[in-house]
């Protein structure tokens, strides 16, 4: 689709939020660091003038509600992350926060278009522009989508960043007040949750396309395998029996895990860091330390894949008189999307693009894993062009936003007109903890 | 074989030299250290009390001569080296000196139980403890070896250690005159040298054997490769063909490198480092460098292997879309031993332990290729357990070492009592520089 002036807005402020930065010439903005301070001035602003109710919570995240016609009516969240990694991009998280805020200015418009009185939607939309997902300040992840969904526990809040801050003490040094956490909590009225995001891969670029819908964000498992041979003299060891060469049997499985990836449809596997230890050039390696990330949708085709390369490592560096152990860092299941809602966002981005959208498995983790413990939750991907990400150059392609902007009007104009499809939707809902106890 | 007083007194020898060290608690003794004066003071008493005249160099090579009957006639030098790296066992190196001197004592006592008179021989013999082989002080291996024929120049002179101290500061420091280095040049009357030396390698072990005379001294080839593909995330990019992992293709080259060696006969070729540029479990490795190390008898086989490593690296690479350059640190070409002077060291081993010992090609450097540039040359190596060396757990069996001094015995017996055998060996003496000029 071509540009529009609703779509070079959205990236004008994801451009005037990448100004807000803890480092000069660059885009650095952690966990309730002071610059989002005025990333809050600014995107609050902008709800507020879109007629939203704002506050922000007492983990930090920005929270804008539209209200719908009556105060009990059913809320649809939609939302991202407003932290960045160090010398970050401008749109991986904002993008979503912002394009929040431009659908719901798209509704107020609409419906004072409608009718001059402004009829309100049958359900009220909160824009929620999470503190914390990429995990840079505390080495954990999804801080603000975990207090949303009631998970940010003790261990948690007494975790500390380098300079022996705790979350609770970061909490409070922004102004906030740990005791209002439980404020921040999910109440029953929200009945599913809708995430835009860059793809932050070369998927739809590849393939031409402008937007996916994800089905699920992949399961994930990091290893960490050592294999120990014998150091020896690369030049008096002869080639054979005699050397132990754990470099040539980690190689032998690099190639294996690429193999079998290659023959496994979703599957991806990578081997990151491959440590020598006191290596040099005519010492035979005899030691070293190997990453393993293999994700996939299905648990059970990651968990298939991981038991392979596990048996592959043990039993070709057998051959060579080398051995494997592993440690396991991360055992993350996959996360489904809703497939209702998906379906639904699907038919909206036909609807406004003209074709329908590939469906999508998320390789990276989203706000949406987390929000999706409580509620039916969608995503719609934007193109990244260059499948770059996590990177200054990091961009979006105008007439992509514009078609994510339509493809959000179509979703919400769906849900506001058929009564229907709304009650379908809605029914999905789970009940509180505290309902499950009492009913 | 049994081991032997004689032996037991060889062993002892290198035990006591082996305290002399830098760094309390290890054997650490580079060129030219303050500890060195005690193994001179050690060994050179050793010399002298077997009747040897006793003298360091300019370069700070102990060395000893046991006299001819004749002033003129035909000097044999034996020796190895006195330095060691840093942290090292007590055999490499130091063993050749210590065996050179106990043969020395073997001759003067066959020579005084022969006669009273102590009947002299036919050619004097010189025992050298070389200042330096391994090349830690300077980052330059063979400094010794290197004045004895000449060849240290100017720029080697000037290179300075980690302290910013020369070469020649430290011939100074040590109480030597560098004025003295031309003296310290082999003169006309050396016929030949002989080195003992542990085999640093497993193959004597493996085979079951204490002894092997070395045919040659590989050539050897050290490389630095780069691979270049892309960095990317683990998680988003799918397997295939958007993905550029430079690991992968490194990994597909180490196993080709395996393969190649194993099926060519004395070929040894390694991937002792493998560094991934800014390496992280969820990245894709983009960036890599890589050392190879390739070492055989034949220089034309060892270009041959290097001219397949070279080209399948780039044309496996490029399948993938890394690309690879390479950078040459060292080309060494192989240096044969004497066929002669070898010939006669496998009888004499034949004759003193029963059994011909086997050709070996030596891996590792020592000081005979550099010697080898002026002088027919010969190696005798023994079993080193274990394959060990480089390690305080360095060690020899006493019955090696019973086998090497028999040896050596037979073999300078054979010198003393076949005149012809002499006069052979002696004719293939080079003429000097200075004479082929006015010949």
């Amino acid at each position: 689709m071509g540009t529009t002036p609703r779509a070079e807005r959205a990236i004008a402020r994801c451009r005037e939020l990448a100004l807000c930065t803890e480092v000069e010439g660059e885009t650095t903005r952690t966990f309730l660091a002071p610059s989002m301070h005025r990333v809050h001035e600014l995107a609050g602003g902008w709800m507020e003038a879109a007629g939203m109710h704002v506050r922000v919570d007492s983990a930090g995240n920005l929270r804008g509600v539209l209200p719908a016609a009556n105060s009990d009516a059913p809320r649809l969240l939609i939302g991202s992350h407003l932290d960045t990694i160090a010398n970050a991009g401008a749109f991986d998280g904002v993008l979503g926060v912002v394009l929040g805020v431009g659908l719901v200015e798209e509704m107020v418009e609409g419906t004072r278009t409608a009718s001059p009185s402004g009829a309100p939607l049958p359900f009220a939309i909160e824009v929620i522009g999470f503190s914390e997902e990429e995990g840079v300040r505390f080495a954990k992840p999804f801080l603000g989508s975990l207090a949303l969904v009631g998970e940010l526990d003790a261990a948690t809040l007494g975790r500390t960043d380098r300079g022996g801050v705790s979350v609770v003490d970061a909490i409070r040094q922004f102004g906030l007040d740990p005791n209002g956490l439980p404020a921040a909590i999910l109440d029953d009225s929200a009945f599913a949750y809708l995430e835009l995001h860059i793809e932050q891969g070369p998927v739809l670029e590849s393939e031409n396309l402008a937007l996916g819908v994800v089905d699920a964000i992949a399961g994930q498992t990091r290893i960490q395998l050592s294999f120990t041979g014998q150091a020896n003299h690369a030049g008096t060891t002869p080639m054979g029996r005699l050397r132990h060469d754990a470099l040539a049997a980690a190689a032998e499985w690099v190639i294996e895990v690429e193999r079998y990836a290659n023959h496994c449809d979703g599957l991806v596997a990578t081997v990151g860091k491959l440590d020598v230890a006191a290596s040099a050039s005519n010492v035979i390696p005899g030691q070293l330390s190997a990453s393993l990330d293999v994700r996939h949708a299905s648990d059970a085709v990651r968990n298939a894949a991981l038991d392979h390369y596990l048996a592959y490592a043990a039993s070709s560096a057998a051959v060579r008189g080398v051995t494997v152990t592993q440690a396991t860092l991360l055992d993350s299941p996959a996360v489904p999307m809703d497939p209702t809602l998906s379906a639904l966002l699907a038919t909206a981005a036909t609807q406004a693009t003209g074709s329908l959208p590939p469906a999508l498995v998320s390789g990276a983790g989203h706000d949406a894993m987390i929000v999706a413990r409580r509620l039916p939750t969608a995503i719609l991907f934007l193109r990244s062009p260059g499948g770059l990400s996590h990177h200054p150059d990091e961009a979006v392609l105008p007439g992509d936003v514009e078609a994510a902007l339509a493809t959000g009007v179509e979703f919400l104009h769906s849900l506001r007109d058929d009564r229907a499809m709304l009650e379908r939707v809605t029914a999905r809902r789970p009940r509180s903890r505290r309902e499950d106890i009492h009913a």
